[in-house]
């Protein structure tokens, strides 16, 4: 195996597959990134337990295919050789099968290839209809639901990201059963019933950094176990978590007490600033605080050992002056608040111990749920 | 107590006094920050084992002092919240000599004062000659110095950095026993007899950090057991580390066997690449191999594990081809590289195992002594 390669375009190869790559596992091979070059193109493969990453790249003036053949790279080493090494060029040779040569400018590298044969095969064809969703889309609803997926396995499908698809609308919910996202989107799918999967968190984030490099519309085909994004020359195939989600479709009802419209930056600033106040357990609260005869929203945040915030917030619009009072972890109405991209966002509220929704009149396809705290 | 004063300022003193405040300490008191308001004066002062920080603020239009007082702080939070406010102007306030309030656009906080009593006694007076120092300078020679004191504490005298002042000349030397620094300076002292002291290489990078946001001279001031910076309206004790430094005036002579010179920027990014080949200690070496038969000099690196890199560069200059070869550690090579600003550097070799100095034809007062390792 020979081939002569734009050092640019190598590098941007390795930022995509390496995020396949594992870092520590029993087995070393899964390390390594597998190199085809056969037939004028060069295929770039990693694989986890969870994700299998390929690239495939065509002959071209930035890639030259000298000699056909196949091995399996030491990941990691590639990669970090790739980003340091100068020149425009770069030319990557295998010798008996066991030694790669990497020659660029003045350097001239020499590493160990695995033993190819140990490499597991890879799928990246599931014979289904696509769905089509924009690049940048993808990217956005990751960023509005993954935060709200449970760090901890105590219960594993809420590690995963809920999406579903019926009729022409997809519904994407993440929860660690204190917080919920759900996000929709409207698509174009022909498929006749409901389809519900649960793509690991940890997946679609992975997925959502490679996107940063691409514009182009993402093909998702999906099977009983396994997701396969396709993006312009890159495929990328996740398993699925089995199991049934919880059912939260009646978490978030249309009745509601009352509603806060609230500006989105003064109130990220006002919940920063009582994320101060944090308690034995490093955890923070805030207090929101109504009255019957003030127009005003009084915000508070306390710790007995440390002292104590008030503000003052002039809000939107509120339905109905009277008194009321909530507290919500600081953390997570935080990460619900970034979450959106709007100006205003709104609060809809139906009782001091009931969730709580956010939402904004600009971008009602994004609800965040948030269960209140009793602290006060 | 009772002060108005603009954001900004308060912001940036808190900055500087900072760096004065313990983290951990059996002494919370130590992790506050001292007010004293009195005589048109606004004094804050921070103290720890080691280091202690005054700075001076005068009423003006962006200090009104409304009634003298003094308290302590809880520093982290008062830094914290003044970080994190909006607003021109804070205003702050002691009540019952109990607790502190800040108030600052809508925002309204409210701080426990620790016991003002038990802040230390601190001394922000050395009565000696002072010796004038160019903060940027004093800036350089930290950084071209401080990264060779020892990280650990088996020879507490090898984490200060050793400062001789005699006749006019500053000599400034950080070694771990490995590798050495040394710089030199031209100063005006009216000092008649040599003066040598070992200051802490933590209290240094500590004040260097602070010296970002001064560009007036700082005058240095010199006790049998502290060292007094000066600069503005800003004061940083620090203790002195006792014992006797170790004699290096030895260990940089002035004959060679072989000098190099070399572009510093190409070989810094030659020494970045073989910085990947670790051993199972996670540390590299490079090895610089000349041969009497070529102009090039061949920089390489190994690990029996992974793989091999070799490289060659053109030297600007070589004192006489040879047959030599020496190794060094690449964390230590890079980090003598790194303190010089200059475009070229001469490396003085003496032999294979004897330490090398590099220097620079632009910066003579500057000088990094490596000891070679054995590992080829």
């Amino acid at each position: 195996m020979k081939f002569e390669i734009s050092r640019t375009l190598l590098d941007n190869t390795l930022q995509s597959v390496s995020r396949g790559l594992s870092n520590k596992t029993p087995l070393p091979i899964l390390m390594g990134i597998q190199l085809i070059a056969k037939d004028n193109l060069l295929t770039f493969i990693t694989t986890n337990k969870e994700i299998s990453v390929r690239v495939i790249l065509e002959s071209s003036d930035d890639l030259d295919i000298i000699e056909d053949g196949s091995c399996v790279v030491p990941g990691k080493y590639f990669v970090d050789i790739v980003k340091r090494i100068e020149g425009e060029k770069v030319e990557v040779t295998l010798f008996d099968q066991t030694t790669i040569k990497i020659l660029s400018k003045n350097s001239d590298f020499t590493l160990r290839a695995y033993e190819k044969n140990n490499f597991p095969n890879t799928n990246f064809d599931l014979n289904t209809q696509p769905i089509v969703l924009k690049s940048k889309e993808l990217k956005q609803i990751v960023k509005q639901t993954s935060f709200a997926c449970a760090s901890t396995e105590e219960r594993i499908i809420l590690t995963s990201i809920n999406l579903t698809i019926k009729d022409d609308q997809l519904t994407v919910i993440a929860t660690d059963s204190f917080r919920l996202a759900r996000r929709t989107s409207s698509i174009s799918s022909d498929f006749n019933s409901k389809i519900q999967i649960n793509i690991p968190c940890k997946s679609l984030e992975e997925f959502s950094k490679i996107l940063n490099d691409y514009n182009e519309d993402v093909n998702v085909y999906i099977s009983n176990n396994q997701v396969l994004f396709k993006v312009a020359n890159l495929s990328f195939m996740s398993r699925l978590v089995e199991g049934t989600y919880p059912d939260t479709s009646s978490l978030i009802p249309n009745d509601f007490l009352l509603s806060i419209k609230l500006n989105r930056e003064e109130l990220i600033s006002v919940v920063n600033r009582a994320s101060l106040f944090i308690d034995s357990e490093n955890i923070s609260f805030v207090k929101f605080s109504l009255s019957k005869n003030s127009n005003n929203i009084e915000i508070s945040s306390n710790s007995t050992e440390i002292g104590r915030v008030v503000e003052n917030l002039k809000p939107i619009e509120v339905s109905e002056n009277q008194d009321f009072q909530i507290a919500f972890s600081t953390k997570y109405l935080m990460d619900a608040l970034k979450a959106f991209e709007t100006q205003d966002v709104i609060m809809y509220f139906r009782g001091e111990i009931r969730p709580a929704i956010i939402t904004s009149e600009s971008n009602v396809e994004l609800k965040q749920l948030l269960i209140p705290v009793r602290t006060f």
